[in-house]
């Protein structure tokens, strides 16, 4: 009886899966956000390495990794995959959970498995410093770590509140080498007129989105990195899925059902693309389901449109669920979670019906979560408890009906730098946001109309 | 090229090495603190289970571990053994650095190796609750998780100065259910009178061990658990050494050096006591080397000779290298070596001649820690550092030589929780505390004398 199944180095799959080639329709184009006409990948080049923009638009099924990357993937990764034998029995159900645990990276969760590709194309391509924003600073640190070993300066924009209440995050990006400023800062023109209305504002990704955009676009030797979104970030999480197809076959198991945590979508997509394509495929029929935070819903509620990806206006525009690019999500623990928009990649699946979505409110989570810890002993992120909460619904509804389900999911952190959140639940003080209709529907107002 | 060494949960060991019968002289025997003389079974029974007393005077080699405890093992173990190639690289060493990582375990660190077994022997013969001290809050997590999995309750006496500077650490017990009181506090006779005489006291490891004995030692269903410095603890470690014995063989390397950091001497003896075995049997010849911080350095200034485990005088007298039972070190950032006295088996070691010890100042230790961070990618916590920057001292003195040595040491336990400490050293507000000499000197006057 495993508790973890585990792959060699030497099994650790050597090359990122590339949903779009296998996709029933193509995705829309991303719109430059001042003529709103397709970009190209010249327009991109002032904010990522030409070789990310290629991976962007790539319409190969697979993409080597480069074998500096794997050398570096090869500190942590595989990642183990477990089966969950305590949680299960605590529920008394027959379903069968497992979880692929990406906290075993040095930073903490799933982020450095894009952070050191994209650090590496910089570094080769002579960039010497990259920009990024972060919010609870998974992303921030993921980035500080991967810069730190390719040698490049990394200068991070984290979301004021998130600065303020986790002081440790920033720390661990200084001990990597990063430089930490809290958004809005007074060091771009995004970020000063943000503080000129709002002296006080407790920022938002989009605001810093804004602002690392603006520090690295106008300098040839700095580029900007982001952590979610988009299909090139989304392509190298798929080490995630490609190593749990394997480790899975290994205990001669397919899921049955397959959950994952969606902000921006990439832990969501890195887990579930491989299994999609096996799917498309027709060697497997998982379900695959989204969860979402109930206070920040972009798949069941927001529209699918086109919209910015930060909250100037500065960043392209892309056709994705969105709640409206100035949005700003109540202060749910789930930082990584609060994102006005999803994946276009996760958005276009949604709309093609390949994945199903589900909110559920941050209460229940954390009960999650907290079961979780006692029985599996590791404390997730908030992140995955949403994650954890919905494999908990399935398992009850299997003890209900006795079906023995293979259910899969991507435990993509963990809760070290977290603690305030469950000490608010554990004390009673957790808030249970509801969806902010109100507030949604005022900023979906600004959302540009484009024609389609 | 291989990073990490990993075993198959197939090949984890599963006994416990005992070095006692194999060592040249017994130890000294254990005395009682009122009489003087050596205790029995009977006398540790108000403290700890039959089960763990029982072990703590073995006579057997190897004893097995419980299914029951290899079950919860295999959360997180076999651990990786890694092999440092990127620090290596960066300090231009022909030496061949190993490190054996124990904070992959949910806690954080090894000292899960010996909570788990010993809230399993608790809750086997009736046990209900565990009581324990702990300092950063390394040993109290790795309780609260164990105690958690069996079904006890765990209360926990926090040193004052970590339960105020550290409160995630006190989070993450409550997160795994535990009660938490900072030490001294008003709830034990123990703490009350330090507190008559010091309002204000920061608390020592002393202090809150004699809060926990007295909490438990006259209630039949609590039992006192201690993460370090007995026999029985020490055993349980050796998994990390019996492990790393395996995954070097794999590799077909024997150490030259074997270097681990001490405060009560668990992690040391944990991976060296397997190691000395081969030694002793003729069968590879490393030198083992004991780290101690400068401001806390019982094994090379302290007194091998009877003294307190505990502050207050109610733990059995051990012989060992003492400071005073009632010395208080300074605060250097390594919590977890902040202890007056050496495990007796280590301390024996040492008069032996098998093993040898240097002591290092925390600011070398936290350039180590820096620069493994920027290298190998994990932060590791201020403990371990000590035992990177012996080992980096020994790789820079194979670059003068040219030496390949081959250098294994344990990386205890991540660094999550010590972000703060990390900051102090960033912003070049470490103070590198020396050693105490008057205070030392001061202490030692009160420790009582014991013929022997």
């Amino acid at each position: 009886m495993d508790t973890k199944i585990t792959l060699a180095e030497s099994e650790m799959p050597t090359r990122w899966y590339n949903i779009v080639p296998d996709l029933p329709e193509p995705p829309p184009p991303v719109l430059h956000p001042g003529t709103h006409e397709p970009v190209g990948p010249d327009d991109l080049a002032p904010l990522f390495p030409m070789a990310l923009i290629m991976q962007e638009v790539s319409q190969d099924s697979f993409v080597d990794i480069p074998e500096e990357v794997l050398d570096i993937y090869r500190l942590w990764r595989p990642s183990p995959l477990y089966r969950a034998h305590r949680l299960e029995k605590a529920l008394d159900t027959p379903a069968r959970i497992y979880y692929k645990y990406e906290g075993v990276s040095p930073a903490g969760s799933h982020k450095p498995n894009t952070s050191v590709p994209q650090a590496f194309y910089s570094a080769q391509e002579g960039v010497k410093k990259i920009t990024t924003e972060t919010g609870a600073g998974q992303w921030g640190s993921a980035l500080a770590f991967a810069c730190s070993l390719f040698g490049l300066d990394c200068e991070v924009w984290q979301v004021r509140a998130s600065y303020d209440l986790k002081p440790y995050r920033k720390i661990m990006m200084e001990a990597w080498g990063a430089t930490v400023h809290p958004s809005p800062s007074d060091l771009t023109s995004a970020g000063r007129a943000i503080l000129e209305d709002h002296p006080d504002s407790p920022g938002s990704l989009g605001i810093a989105i804004s602002e690392a955009v603006e520090a690295a676009a106008p300098h040839p030797e700095i580029r900007y990195a982001l952590g979610s979104v988009l299909n090139h970030v989304l392509m190298h999480q798929t080490i995630i899925g490609e190593e749990a197809l394997l480790q899975l076959a290994k205990v001669d198991e397919q899921p049955d059902l397959l959950v994952g945590c969606t902000g921006g979508g990439s832990n969501f997509g890195g887990l579930s693309f491989p299994f999609l394509r096996e799917k498309m495929a027709g060697n497997m029929n998982p379900t695959i389901r989204c969860v979402e935070p109930a206070a920040c819903p972009s798949l069941t509620k927001g529209e699918y449109r086109y919209d910015f990806g930060d909250t100037a206006g500065m960043a392209p525009l892309v056709k994705m669920h969105t709640l409206g690019h100035d949005f700003v999500p109540d202060p749910i623990h789930a930082g990584g979670l609060r994102y006005h928009g999803m994946a276009p990649l996760v958005s276009h699946l949604y709309e093609l019906g390949l994945v199903e979505a589900e909110a559920i409110h941050q209460k229940e989570c954390f009960d999650a979560g907290i079961a979780f810890a006692r029985t599996e002993g590791i404390l997730p992120a908030p992140e995955p408890t949403h994650a954890i909460a919905a494999a908990v619904r399935e398992a009850n509804r299997c003890k209900e009906t006795g079906e023995e389900k293979v259910i899969l999911t991507a435990l993509c952190g963990h809760g070290h730098f977290d603690l305030a959140s469950y000490e608010a639940y554990l004390s009673g003080e957790l808030i249970d946001y509801d969806y902010p209709e109100a507030a949604v529907a005022e900023a979906m107002e600004r959302v540009p109309v484009i024609a389609d």
